[in-house]
């Protein structure tokens, strides 16, 4: 048993003074508070880990990268693509190591891999057609932090369209041989997880959807929903339905569903999106020019938010759960859509990607801790639950998943030079 | 003479490698690159110092401390009224001291602080009547700062309504009364200089439009702009034309005038403002659900672009410099909105705090320069201009002001303890 003292944390009725926190074999298993210092002493703020429910990894090599002259959307898909034609599974093993260490790093304690690049190449299979999920696996656990590997069916180039390009890395056949695959592939480890994951309507026709639900099987089932018009035009168009409806008569909107984005929704959309998940993505939505999703009218409806890094042009839990918020008052004009316990729900969702017993700093749930400075110049001053309006992934000190502190005073204690292997990876890419 | 050599800089034609620098009397004399190390060599980034400008410097205190519940825009107004209603010129001096240091920690070279707190109580004046102008002029000079202090006129609460409360601190009475106060006020050094700002139309009445311009006098006259829909509704119902219409009749909107925000505007507005200025602050127009202006459109109409951190609820120039375009992009649909090179001149715009000369590293230029970290976990990867796409305030390690470094390795050298000082005064005015 371990015992902490926090000079703050987070607890579920609110941010609290002098919090100890005890820990036995990964979870917490005491937590009280107005006590004297005992056992590890933290001098800042303790939050729950940071859930990360929407990540592709590889989108990291664009950062600072699609916005030559003004940089469309084409230049960013151009772009993407490239990335995507060049990595093998030993060069994505070490940009994601790095990636999933940046995101520790900044407060995440677990990450859902939306995972698409499967093969060599089209119709071509690695010697183990799961390498690509084994090197994810690896560097997820060389960087510590728990990792739902959502195994993405992708056999379509749009509606009725054949992949093409480098998407036929991507592409399994059709869903049947996807799920062959995908039921072959079980990660080792207690912090490793497997889901599935339809990459779109565009890319899972619709007669091959209730393969995908049914391999699902009550693991977490993700989806890009509705993230620009031009799915929901052509949708209309081919099937006489929105996605939303799509996936409905499908089957496929469970309480284990997470749909991504869910920007652009009518209000039967979201009606049949109650008890799901929606995760919302506000860097890359605003990086993309998606718009902005009715998170407010989602919440309302029980659709239960979550939060995610998606293209990684930023890494920053903080950023994210705040620009909830913040985009919504951009869109309604009001200030004070959601409250602070609200937007803390959603950024420690650990449960849209199957990990349940995760997200809050009480008895019973897993010992995800991040330690923020609140004495930096962005967090000064900021009061109680204020910090997540103040902080940024700079200021996180240390982080602790699943019992270990996998970062110490602002250092990942596996991936010493995470900046130096990012720049590395990455460079290569662009050779 | 001071030799430098970088790395890579920002220069006016795109970011050059092996930059020599050299420096004299606070004036840049030469710029070369594809140079070999000489003088001091700075091995990340070099770019221009921003420009902030639009800073209310007290509302710093209320970062992270408006959002309990869900925080409305009257919890943030009734707050900030307490704040404002608490200052006096000591306590200024010390807060804006910390904040202004903590924006030249951000990489901000100039700051165009929009003043409005003039006096003890209403109809009371200090011994000096501008002893809180000068509380700010040393606060900027100890924070190393080059500071443009816009002396506010708020002689109204509203259209056709007399100030209350708090707001009789602002008020001088009338504007020739607020003109006879700014007369008199002077500051010393090489680094202040004063202009004018209407607060808004609601707070200064037509009729004494026109003793402000006559004031102004081709120094900068920067003024709340369209900031919220209901300002236009008030002002189309009492005067019978928008607040823009309103300031082009009195002749208020020339090359030296600073619209700030600009949000909610008609076509006729846009073209009103041509050859005068916009201010936009993002994370300011986000924090208060303002909603998104149209920086594209007045661009567009030959209206520069400026950037400022106004409510101090984010002190980063990057930030906000990204923000004018993901803006653009979440409220559009489209990316590449502005290029590179528009945003960055928007980000650097000193000349509309009367700082001409200032903005780019060019021979003849004041010599402000800000040293980024191009190898931190954010930055690392980014490709040339892509570094305004991926870097943080945190990001910054070194910043120079008129040829003199304030910060070195991420430490103000002339204020060390800037975030304690930060904890100090804003908890103090909380007590």
């Amino acid at each position: 048993m371990s015992t902490y003292w926090a000079r703050r944390a987070w607890l579920p009725d609110g941010v609290a003074e002098h919090v100890r926190i005890e820990i036995s074999h990964a979870v917490i298993t005491a937590v009280s508070r107005d006590e004297k210092p005992s056992g590890t002493a933290l001098s800042g703020t303790i939050v729950p880990g940071f859930a990360n429910t929407h990540s592709h990894a590889f989108h990291r090599a664009l950062r600072g990268r699609t916005h030559d002259d003004r940089g469309s959307f084409w230049t960013w898909r151009e772009r993407m693509y490239a990335v995507a034609g060049r990595l093998q599974p030993d060069s994505y093993y070490r940009l994601a190591r790095a990636v999933y260490a940046e995101m520790v790093l900044a407060g995440y304690t677990s990450v859902a891999e939306f995972h698409y690049l499967h093969h060599p190449a089209r119709g071509r299979r690695y010697a183990d057609p799961n390498e690509f999920s084994c090197a994810l696996v690896a560097a997820a656990a060389d960087a510590g932090i728990r990792l739902t590997l959502l195994d993405t069916c992708y056999v379509a180039g749009g509606f009725g369209k054949p992949t093409e390009g480098v998407q036929g890395r991507f592409d399994d056949g059709d869903a049947e041989a996807w799920a062959q695959r995908f039921e072959s592939f079980r990660p080792a480890g207690e912090l490793a997880r497997v889901g599935v994951a339809v990459h779109s309507v565009r890319a899972v026709p619709a007669e091959q959807l209730p393969v995908v639900v049914r391999t699902a099987s009550g693991r977490p089932l993700h989806v890009h929903l509705s993230e620009q018009l031009e799915e929901n035009e052509e949708c209309l168009a081919y099937y006489g339905r929105t996605p939303t409806e799509l996936l409905h008569e499908a089957d496929a909107l469970t309480p284990d569903t997470v749909a991504v984005h869910a920007t652009h929704l009518t209000g039967t959309d979201i009606a049949a999106l109650t008890g799901s998940w929606a995760s919302f993505c506000p860097s890359t939505e605003a990086d993309l020019g998606d718009g902005i999703g009715p998170a407010r009218g989602l919440a309302d409806a029980g659709v239960r938010l979550c939060l995610g890094s998606d293209g990684q042009s930023v890494v920053d839990p903080w950023f994210e759960a705040r620009a909830l918020e913040l985009h919504e008052r951009l869109a309604s004009g009001q200030r004070g859509r959601f409250d602070a316990a609200e937007i803390m729900a959603a950024a420690a969702a650990h449960g849209a990607s199957g990990w349940p017993g995760l997200g809050s700093i009480a008895v019973g749930q897993g010992a995800d801790l991040v330690h923020v400075n609140p004495d930096s110049v962005r967090t000064a001053g900021a009061d109680g639950p204020g910090i997540l309006f103040a902080a940024t992934a700079a200021d996180v000190t240390d982080v602790m998943v699943a019992g270990r502190w996998r970062v110490r005073d602002g250092v990942h204690t596996g991936v010493p030079e995470v900046a130096r292997e990012l720049n590395t990876e990455i460079g290569a890419l662009w050779q």
